[in-house]
């Protein structure tokens, strides 16, 4: 049973060590190959003092371990009259494909969106050959709004589309002695 | 003749005069409607220590005055893998509606987009009650990708859906001498 909480600045290396094989990929993210460990801890986990007030990061931790094995980003998708519809990136550990760690930390996400009072889940990015996210993605309750061509350059794929992906969210179940 | 230019910092309170109106009616753009003058000149004319250094912002000039009476931005809609991809956004004087203002400097953005090497140009955000931009797009030969459902809180009709805009780019025309 894997436990999620809220990362901590000391979560920093762990996500690291996740990100930094996705970033030199280039296959899943719009991110610069090249980007170093400073440009990738400000776009993952700038901290309280970072540009989105309303972004959370959590970690999935392996039980037996308590080791850092996936991640995930929560936010506004936009702001002012879009606040509603959250936004979720989601990073997975190489060694812990397969085994469901993607599915149970989106599934903590979508609770937490819920909980938090978002109203939808909107992806802006989906890259289209990631035929595993889009699976996932699918399965879980999203749709395909659209898909925008040849937006995405893949380096081993070439051009391909990105997804744009949601779903709606139902309201949180009250907690008891609520409503 | 419209005369178009690239912004600098002395044309904030022009563009302020522009923005303001458009951040408290909160009918067309995903912005906090109470949002200061300070925010809204990070949002817009952040200059070049800003936190996307793909970021142009141009002016539209009357030409009897010299003053602003158009905005716009353009710069890269994603990062990487997917930044041959242009973003807009464009501001037009409630004052000089109607005159092709619009049209014309969508006219110069398009055109610097292509030289900058853009390959396509995306909205993220239409929202589908902006019947005159929407409109507007489609003239200049953008196509709905997919329209997010009850994505934007309209002030006055309620709920409504953000439309994902896109359309190619035929590259820049080679100057005297190239090619």
């Amino acid at each position: 049973m894997l436990r999620f909480r809220e990362a901590w600045a000391g979560d920093w290396p762990a996500l690291w060590t996740l990100m930094e094989p996705v970033v030199r990929a280039g296959e899943t993210y719009c991110w610069e190959r090249d980007m170093d460990e400073e440009a990738a801890r400000r776009e993952w986990l700038p901290g309280p003092a970072g540009p989105d007030p309303t972004l959370t990061v959590f970690v999935a931790l392996e039980p037996a371990t308590d080791c850092v094995i996936a991640t995930a980003q929560l936010h506004a998708n936009r702001g002012g009259p879009g606040a509603h519809v959250a936004n979720a990136s989601f990073l997975v550990a190489a060694e812990a494909a397969g085994r469901g760690v993607g599915r149970a930390l989106a599934g903590h996400v979508l609770a937490e969106a819920r909980e938090g009072g978002y109203t939808a889940m909107q992806f802006n990015a989906v890259v289209q050959t990631n035929e595993r996210a889009v699976a996932l993605w699918t399965s879980l309750g999203f749709g395909i709004v659209g898909t925008v061509p040849r937006a995405f350059h893949h380096p081993v794929l070439g051009p391909t589309g990105l997804h744009i992906m949601h779903r709606f969210l139902e309201p949180a179940a009250p907690a008891d002695g609520e409503g």
